[in-house]
């Protein structure tokens, strides 16, 4: 594997990283780009007591753009995207429409209870494949290797960065979420607090020795919403799911994060995972929206609590329906699942390729 | 004001709330309905310590009917609807799909972690008026008030309910938020739980005294996010805002909930409401798509610790454009808000009626 960390034309990095070690990447980027944006204003909501981040600049962001002229695709002789080479295996880059970055301006009292500081952190993301018209799902084993590759060396990455407190790793998939790119890519959020998520998983982890690890136990004990499994990964429909299909994917070993999985780890996760989101898109015969979210430990805070896992789930809960969230779950949190959790895992299993 | 307690065909409550006191409401429902599902199954996820509601008969509910199908509409000499009368004010009828009802059956242990107990509760229906074709920002003042006592009603009668914890009067508006009914109406869920909003509430006003009262005093000092106001309701964007439009409008003196309000209070709320919901229908000259959310305090919990609200608010962002609650939303419950609070507040303002 080889790593070349490479700037775009506004000053934004981007690092290829590729399976052969004579890659070319001297590709220079020729375009003229506005200056990049200030990063966002994080306001403390006093309700809650939870951050939430302000980035006014993120309206004018590229939406939904003609296929000629995807951001994500290589360039060709003809057209700059931002990625400068002609081709790529994997690549990341600093969103040019962060949340978080390192490029903060001024931020003064906007009154009210809400205290007010600079988002610090950093946003990035991830093309799987040059393929505009692939899947995460249609990915090789090797492909998904490298992109854990990435993921992994991100990890460590930006949880050195002064102020970086977690670092989140997803994938959006599906104009029914909201993706505003149909090129399979993901994205990294370093965020400057821990997420309020999270803070609820150390919360629960500091009263219940070994949670995770008890979670998993019982639910291959049950058995009943277990999905597929190998001798390292399990994935199951968590008992209390709140999405109609929901799938989490435990290592058998607890680490804190990417970082920490071992060679054998990340190559035994590549085709128990896709084969799941195949699972995913065959259940209605249609690409599925999905959100993929991988649960890391924080930078600091409760490394020793944390678990590494990821949570899928999607929001379609029949053909032509989807799960929104409406007033019980926007406004109070309160959940409601329209499809039980054992009929979810029966029908995702069905799907699990053989 | 005359109150009627009737029963549909199914044995569900329907109460009509009517401005005459001699409004005739001796029409009886004479469909053949199926029995009424059991209620949802509560679980228990370990990971977030929150409980879960799964229903899975609520995937049959009735889908976006045609107009002329519509069940919240009266009845006619050639159509049975859910409201047998031929006309109403306002009626409040128990839910046929509910995700909570007094009607459970047996659970059984579900393996993995999760604790399972049934969802007791009650969910309701609530119809702000009989023409189909309208909406609450159209409503008078007289009408929002005959709403109000039916909310304040409710409020104490769904109280008293054995294992009730907490009643939430909301209003889901628009098929981008996934109603499923376009008639006016709303819906009422009464909780065997307080809910996780409601908790992050109650946890941060114990370390905050007055914490409502001083959120109100400084926003109504700082008066940026203001959008209107009168002697005894103010409305403001909220100074760290999660949703791009976002207010939230509460009475200047803290009461719990809204049984509690006093007539010249209720009186007050209807103008100024339906005012800001028809600044926000002018914002892009579309109706937009809201939830709107009473936060009462719960039946037991933190009585003296909560203060009445409404927060209300739209997944619109800009014309053609919706906020989707993505990754780092709905994974990790963190929230990135587009569209500065300041800037919405000054956008409502200049459409709220002179």
């Amino acid at each position: 594997m080889k790593r070349t960390i490479t700037h775009l034309a506004d000053g934004r990095e981007l690092i290829y990283f590729d399976r052969r070690d004579d890659a070319d990447r001297s590709a220079i980027d020729r375009r003229t780009l506005d200056p990049r944006p200030v990063a966002s204003e994080l306001r403390y909501d006093p309700l809650t007591e939870e951050w939430i981040a302000m980035a006014g600049h993120r309206q004018t962001r590229t939406f939904l753009p003609p296929a000629d002229e995807c951001p994500l695709c290589p360039s060709s002789d003809t057209r700059a995207s931002e990625i400068p080479a002609y081709d790529y295996d994997v690549v990341v880059f600093e969103n040019r429409f962060p949340s978080f970055s390192g490029n903060f301006g001024t931020y003064e009292d906007v009154g009210g209870l809400s205290k007010v500081r600079p988002g610090v952190g950093r946003c990035e993301v991830v093309c799987f494949t040059s393929e505009h018209n692939s899947s995460f799902s249609k990915l090789s084993d090797d492909q998904v290797g490298l992109v854990m590759e990435a993921w992994a060396d991100r990890t460590a990455e930006l949880s050195a960065i002064e102020g970086v407190e977690q670092v989140f790793c997803f994938e959006n998939r599906g104009e029914e979420i909201g993706i505003t790119l149909p090129h399979p890519h993901g994205q990294i959020y370093a965020y400057p607090y821990v997420t309020p998520r999270t803070k609820l998983h150390l919360g629960a982890a500091s009263r219940h020795p070994d949670l995770f690890a008890d979670v998993l136990a019982t639910e291959r004990a049950a058995g009943t919403r277990v999905v597929a499994a190998n001798e390292l990964w399990t994935a199951f429909v968590p008992a209390a799911a709140r999405w109609p299909f929901e799938v989490h994917v435990y290592p058998h070993r607890r680490v804190p994060d990417l970082a920490a999985l071992s060679e054998e780890e990340r190559a035994a996760f590549a085709p128990l995972y896709t084969s799941v989101l195949r699972a995913l898109d065959g259940l209605f015969g249609v690409p599925m929206p999905y959100i993929s979210a991988w649960h890391q430990a924080p930078v600091r805070e409760g490394r020793d609590l944390a678990y590494l896992h990821l949570e899928l789930f999607s929001i379609r809960r029949a053909p032509g329906k989807l799960k929104y969230l409406a007033g019980s779950e926007s406004a109070m949190g309160a959940f409601v699942n329209d499809v039980m959790p054992e009929e979810a895992a029966r029908m995702l299993r069905s799907q699990v390729d053989h």
